[in-house]
This record gives structure tokens, C-alpha cells and sequence, in this order.
């Protein structure tokens, strides 16, 4: 299997500005944005600009300044939807449950006694999503 | 619900030397050690020297380095177990998952076609763990 970065992902293709997102937060480096398929409500995507396959090939600087928007971000999620606990995911390759291959952290919002829906579960309500979005970052602007 | 840190956690008693584990990586700032109860071979804890309950009040520099050991340590796991793929979890909060308070980033090498166990299945054999380590401490020799 290869693993070289493909161009033609989705995230690469949102990056590109070919397909829209709802985005929470960017900055030169990092963008953060609603998961189409979430596993509950605010699961938020983070991403590098710069192109890497997974984690294990990321430039390490760029993994720090991804961590760290991760950290503002997740704040953000956990205060928005008013959760008990934030999840963290990170897959790499198809074992690893990876199915978008651009470098991708999820930030899921957790509610006690509430389990996650199966990712693939089905893709979300377009207002919905711009809604939660809204939530975030106006989450962002009162940090 | 209190969300102090409590030096009592098993990770900081580990961090103290006052109970033991198999390390597999330890500088300044960051230990990597074997998860007792893997979810798969290789299951492999990292986490920070300094005292944070979670991913949101680390500092955002201890973050910065813990990611860059983590993904060090997760390619040699990936290659001490000729993994197919690695999935990266950080739980935080009990309804996040969180069984342990202080922070820590799971990293899980994956072979197709192989479910994850789960988290609190069972401990592991000792001596299994110890091969496991040193199979990591290996692969990270070579890097």
C-alpha cells in the first residue's frame, strides 16, 4: 500500500477552498472545522495546512503547533456543548481507522452516560453543523 | 466534580518510583512506559514528567514536546509490532474515558482485521510486557 500524500483527499480539497467546510478556527498554519460525520455533537476536526499523510510522517514542528490550537480548540468544544469530558482521536492508515488521509485530530465532546455514534454513522444537518460551529467560536472569542 | 490534580494517580507513583513499570522511552519532561491492560500488543502510554489531570490545562509547551516523543515512540511501536497502522487516543474526564488523572496519549499499533480489546479487559503477563518494551526500546536504538 502506498503511503505517499495524495492531494485529491477532501481535506486537502477543503484546504483548497474546492469544497466548503463549517470552520471553527485558522490561522496560518492549522485549520479547525465541524466533522460532517459526527460521533456526537461538536466533534471538531483539526488539521495542518501543510501536507502530511498521518502522524507518524508530520514534520514535528508542525505537530506542535497543531497541539497546541488542538488544546484551544478542545477548550472551546468542551465549553460550547457544555460537556463532561473531551475525547481525542487520531487515526493513521485503514487499520488504525484512518479514512481521510490528510493528518486529522478529532476533538469529541463527551457527555456522561452518552455513548459515541459509529463515525461513518451518516453525514450531519448542514444547519445543524453551522449552528454548532457558531457555538465554538463564539466559545474562541470569550477565551 | 474536582478536576485538581491528585498526586495519588498510579502514573505519578510511577513517575515517583514507587511503583514500577516497563519503560520504554524517559527524558527531562516525558516517560513512555507499557499500558497493563493493552488494548492491543504494544500498547504504549506517554505521558508528561509535569503534573496536569488532562489535554486542557497542560501547559501548551509540555504538549508541544510530549506529541514530539509521542510520535518517536509511535513509529517504533508501529515497527517493533510490523503494525499495519497506529490509532492515538487521549481521554480526558471519566465521560471522555479517562481512568488515570494525569495525562496520557495512548498510542495502539493495529493490524487489519483486528478489533481493538477493550481498555479494562484484563492485566497483562508481566514477562509478555517486559519482550513488548524491549521490542520498542529496540526499534527506537535503530531510528
Amino acid at each position: 500500500m502506498s503511503t505517499a500524500y495524495d492531494p485529491g483527499n477532501i481535506f486537502a480539497k477543503i484546504l483548497r477552498g474546492e469544497i466548503p467546510a463549517e470552520k471553527v478556527y485558522e490561522d496560518d498554519d492549522t485549520l479547525a472545522f465541524m466533522d460532517v460525520m459526527p460521533q456526537a455533537e461538536g466533534h471538531t476536526l483539526v488539521i495542518p495546512k501543510s501536507p502530511s499523510r498521518g502522524f507518524l510522517d508530520a514534520d514535528p514542528e508542525v505537530l506542535a503547533r497543531l497541539i497546541k490550537v488542538a488544546q484551544r480548540v478542545g477548550r472551546a468544544v468542551k465549553t460550547a456543548f457544555e460537556a463532561d469530558g473531551l475525547s481525542v482521536f487520531q487515526y493513521n492508515e485503514p487499520a488504525g481507522g484512518q479514512t481521510v488521509f490528510h493528518l486529522h485530530v478529532h476533538l469529541v465532546p463527551r457527555r456522561e452516560g452518552v455513548p459515541l455514534k459509529r463515525h461513518e454513522g451518516g453525514m450531519a444537518d448542514k444547519d445543524v453543523l453551522a449552528r454548532h460551529a457558531e457555538r465554538i467560536r463564539a466559545a474562541l472569542r470569550q477565551e
